[in-house]
């Protein structure tokens, strides 16, 4: 195709792909919805299991609903033996992402009904793909630490017992409940590349699995999941508050990013920042370890007056305080980008869904050719240099 | 994003996503190139090792340059014992599509050198995504036979080889060059729906396995890979060539597609399914059994003057000879599309690389939100229903 009859948009900026229910981000106004309800009532009132309905099913499930609900999730949580064995084989040196994705695909195959390619796959019905996913985080984390494998505890939520089978004894209850409104913080944000893939890949009509599988990929990108594993990195390196100035006064000079600042959805300040704020405040105090928290704060302030002194205002995302509240939970950073894929799988699955439903053009676009004109295959005998 | 500030395409018809050297489609004179170089030519003198080097390094190699790369591509033949187990313990009814997704993943972790995020990654070196598809299709037929795995053969091209390994006898000279062939026919078109996953993967910076991963799983979907599954069922469907004429007086009255006709890139006839078409000539010769070769021909004949009355000429794509020529080569339909991504496999890599070179924008459209308005959250004791 020729620029004078396709639309060129590198990265697809400022191009519909598809219309969507599921969520809305008002970047303006710096507001995020799931079906409709504001982000900050969903993580201050609802839980990861009962966002998990609402993003698969459109609407917040009745008492009923919702027992049978958490009872077939709960329900999916152990991992098949071989799956097991790969996650203990999997060598030490490469990412967990990687295995999370090759794992996603391989489940599918335990599913005891047919991964069918049409809407009426019932993959609502057993959610392994949603489930799952942190039962081997926990297990691999488990194994790294040459330890042996948790069984699921069917009466925690799927937050506390991810924190459960990663422990190996159960946590708080506060640590728990911010576990899974961390999860449900990071379960859904429309188009992102992640979603993009799940949703490019289900225009095939391939499973929800190899969709979902496909997108943990795009998460694995440096560009796209692992903005916390910098905040962190970027945490070490401060230290103290103290030295804050300091390493700003270095920071700007050297034009490097500050990380967890700006978004490219956000004009204002993230949403769900205040909420991770909350958190992160809250653990600081039940734990008596407010060291990473003021070091934030500080960040935030002074990095604040310095854009505002240039015109440039940029505001915390998510990110910036999510790596402080899971290291205070015990996380590992390697650990950072696959809790992020526990969480957004659920939206990823709504995405796919709704792919599938309103499917009639699976995603072809053009390319424009810039290569060498045709030119004759030449015998290897002919062949110089 | 709303109609008026964003321009919506579905399936990004008509949208120009990106640049590239790698493919050109000409669909109006029937045209393909890889690199500039005709498939004709390539299929009819090349094999699969030189245009993987084509497609990678965008030129022909050089004697010296061959040479080193058939020893490097054939060293990389052999899949770690526990990828072995991975096969023997995939369940019997899931898709051999879903293991390749899982095992490109998971082999990432093998690979001696750290698996880079960034355009200086040298994945062109060890090659096993590429290269170690083909061992897996092979011994997923042979652990699903319950027969050992063969070892592979250094001495073999890349399509004679995977016969080896598949049937652990060698085979005869015109097989290997008829399978070899068959994948360079496979091995790139351009942005079709699972090189785009492989793009919009490879967008976030994420890895190469990752991103190849991510595209078995578009290929996996029914309106993608699979086309030559269909043309298989057609064929046992009408079983003899004197059935041709009652089969499609009635999916004509019944308006059924014919599978293998028409293609969304040709205006005209494939250019793959000429030679297709020799290939299956050459093998129901050798093999004195014309039957499938007999029932396609008569198909094609009927099928053009029919739709030449309607004014709607269709004509055979790459599909329509490619299920006969690997049934007459031994191979099962349901392996079908596992030797499509045996050889696209080479494409994705291709894409892959071009994607992560000029890398300044993650895929990111937009979406048409036309969910629910803001609605407030309504506690579990407040819902009905």
């Amino acid at each position: 195709m020729s620029l004078e009859t396709g639309t060129y948009s590198k990265g697809l900026e400022g191009i519909i792909a598809d219309e969507t229910t599921v969520c809305r981000i008002d970047g303006q106004k710096g507001k995020l919805y799931y079906r409709g309800y504001a982000i900050e009532e969903l993580a201050r009132s609802s839980d990861f299991e009962e966002v998990t309905y609402l993003l698969l099913y459109e609407k917040l499930p009745s008492a009923a609903e919702l027992a049978e609900w958490r009872r077939r999730m709960r329900a999916s949580r152990t991992i098949p033996a071989q799956v097991e064995e790969m996650i203990k084989a999997f060598p030490p040196g490469a990412h967990p992402m990687q295995l999370l994705q090759s794992v996603v695909a391989y489940i599918s195959s335990y599913v005891e009904h047919t991964i069918q390619h049409s809407t009426t796959c019932n993959c609502r019905q057993t959610l392994h793909q949603v489930v799952q996913v942190a039962s081997v985080v926990a297990a691999y984390q488990r194994f790294r630490e040459g330890k042996d494998l948790v069984r699921p505890r069917l009466d925690l939520s799927h937050g506390a017992n991810f924190l459960f089978m990663f422990r190996g004894t159960e946590p708080e209850e506060y640590e728990g409940r911010i576990m899974d409104a961390c999860l449900v913080l990071h379960a859904e944000h429309e188009f992102n590349a992640s979603t993009f893939t799940a949703r490019v890949v289900a225009s095939t009509n391939s499973t929800c699995y190899c969709s979902i599988s496909a997108a943990m990929g795009a998460l694995h990108g440096s560009l796209h999941g692992g903005a916390n594993e910098k905040v962190m990195d970027m945490l070490d390196a401060i230290g103290s508050r103290e030295r804050v100035g300091a390493w700003m006064d270095k920071a700007i000079a050297e034009k490097r990013k500050v990380p967890g600042m700006g978004h490219r959805e956000y004009k204002v300040k993230d949403p769900r920042s205040y909420v991770m704020e909350e958190f992160l405040k809250e653990l600081s105090e039940k734990k008596g370890d407010g060291r990473l928290y003021e070091i934030l704060k500080e960040v935030e302030k002074q990095f604040r007056e310095r854009m505002e002194e240039k015109g440039k205002p940029l505001y915390p995302n998510v990110d910036f305080f999510s790596g402080a509240v899971y290291t205070l939970l015990g996380i590992p950073k390697l650990l950072f980008t696959p809790i992020f894929a526990m969480a957004r799988v659920a939206g990823w699955l709504a995405h796919v869904l709704e792919q599938r439903e309103h499917n009639n053009r699976i995603y072809r676009p053009e390319s424009l050719y810039k290569g060498p004109a045709e030119r004759p295959y030449v015998p290897l005998s002919g062949r110089t240099g």
